[in-house]
């Protein structure tokens, strides 16, 4: 008998984007973690935590966080499932929909993830190619007729967001479950959110690891009839979300002033950095997140990377089609993003 | 199409215990939590947590907390996989090892929590009954030839536990990979941790709620060779354990003479508890984890579990065959024993 299950064995593992150790003199825009901290009331609320929050088990739907979260948003509390960042939402939804002979849409390129957990779940994965401009490929997903169907909305790497119009005409007509990863919605015109409300088929993913600057504490929910989150809720770990996390995010997502005041300074610069590139040749997709996707004028992106790399400045590079030729960038502080254009200037050819 | 897997349509979710609000007058003596606060240390690396922490993605595999645990343990860090709780590494365990054709077999009763992650890999749960002493039945486990054999080790609910023995005759004939679930091991006279260097095959799961007082935190570990873990780290989360967890758990299993002085203390009212249950009639199966089970002289467990509710003391009742007429009661302070007693003697018959 092999120790793993087949298809295990075949699964090479999700490399996620380089950590470097604390203190590193090093831009980092690989991850696009947002370059501001988090809520002044977020580390208050970590600086409360006492002794007795730490020994006893957490409640095991994070109450707290989850009345803020609905309360933020304007559902009920029922309609709101926390997790270990949005990556424990995505796997509770793979597991709890996806097997074999239930496949899983999505466009592609996209999160890589999404065919990490359907090949884990020996799901069909139905890749839809977005077209050079990221349109969402609406017929292609809906025609495949997949139990679950997965959009990052804005999408990554490319940052393009699709209509809202759309991604309700996709929900209309697809046959399962509907996914809408906004991960980075907070940086966008605009959300699914109302779709939730509309079709109890429809879930949407949000994180606070990007806009609310609270990466390192892992936590996400999901927004869907309660129905749809019950079936989640039965393959989670009871206790997935840990006590602190749950009262510093509480805390974070009620600063809702802090939280609209960091996005409209990541924006800002977004739109800078957009025009800096453009003006040096660079193809810019029309970013709806914290991140920008470029392709420099000839092509060799590689040779970007490995070269903002000595100069102390890392961005993410996916050596796979369609991206090889193109950098993701997160959108840093002013000066970091001085400092990028800056060395982006000596590695011109 | 059915929204859910069939799987999971047919699951009925586990219910944790009950977790009353905080500052509530209750003796909770029901999920096995530690009764003294976490080490000094750890609350001293909690207050010590920046917002620089919290802002950037943690270390994929929690590398400080990973060091501490390897230290202290005196393996290499490679063998160690850090999880968010040790059902965090449980669920790894399942999805990477267990499925259709792919069966779990482990001893009952034990942990619930086996029997629910093998139903939504759909894998055949293959249970061995303890006797009325809680023998391991190595050889009914033996023979099952399954993928996955684990066990709770001391057991859960019984408190009970196998000899290393009985384990390494286990581990050497069973087919497939085998875990020894070390949740309560603290509590314990001994470890099957010296299986892992003999037996590539073997992990041991490790959990720093029960032993280091942070249930709330959500911490977990397993021990195994390299390439055991490298599997389950396939299917685990990209940053599975936040950065204030890693953290503070670094502290907390460094500071190994806090942790014997509570866990002695913990022992030596387990030897209180257990007398005086039996000096009341129960019988009591000899305990190496920080929880009694107890079976009162008329088998009316389920009187008892709700008179000492009225009377503001929680302890589990499992309504389950084999179960029903025993409570399982963990062990609390000093103080909490002392109001846990007066309540049964309130309640004697």
């Amino acid at each position: 008998m092999t120790r793993f299950r087949p298809a295990i064995d075949a699964l090479r593992a999700y490399a996620p984007g380089e950590q470097p150790p604390g203190g590193a003199d090093v831009v980092k825009l690989n991850t696009n973690e947002n370059p501001y901290p988090p809520s002044p009331r977020a580390l208050a609320a970590l600086g409360a935590i006492d002794a007795e929050s730490l020994r006893r088990y957490p409640q095991p739907f994070a109450d707290a966080f989850r009345r803020s979260a609905a309360e933020v948003l304007g559902v009920d509390p029922e309609w709101i499932l926390a997790g270990n960042g949005s990556d424990d939402l995505l796997t509770m939804l793979f597991r709890a929909v996806a097997g074999t002979g239930r496949a899983v849409a999505y466009p592609a390129p996209t999160y890589v993830l999404y065919r990490t957990l359907a090949a884990i779940q020996g799901a069909p994965a139905l890749e839809a190619p977005f077209d050079e401009e990221y349109t969402l490929p609406v017929d292609a997903l809906a025609d495949a007729g997949a139990a679950l169907t997965i959009v990052a909305n804005p999408n990554s790497p490319s940052g393009t967001a699709a209509t809202i119009e759309q991604l309700a005409e996709l929900a209309g007509r697809a046959a399962g479950v509907v996914a809408v990863d906004e991960a980075y919605v907070a940086f966008a015109d605009g959300s699914a959110l109302d779709l939730v409300r509309r079709n109890d088929r429809v879930i949407v993913l949000r994180t606070l690891s990007k806009s609310h600057g609270l990466a390192g504490l892992r936590l996400g929910f999901g927004i869907a009839h309660p129905d749809l989150l019950s079936g989640l809720a039965k393959v989670k770990d009871s206790y997935n979300v840990d006590a602190v996390a749950a009262a510093v995010g509480a805390a974070a997502l009620r600063d809702v002033a802090y939280t609209r005041e960091t996005v409209e300074r990541i924006r800002r610069t977004r739109a800078r950095l957009g025009r800096a590139l453009a003006g040096r040749g660079f193809r810019i997709w029309p970013s709806q997140a914290n991140f920008v996707l470029a392709r420099p004028a000839d092509g060799d992106a590689r040779r970007l990377y490995h070269g903002l790399r000595e100069h102390g400045v890392l961005v993410r590079y996916f050596d796979e089609p369609g991206l090889a030729d193109k950098l993701r960038i997160t959108v840093g502080t002013e000066p970091e993003t001085t400092r990028l254009l800056s060395a982006l200037a000596d590695l011109a050819p």
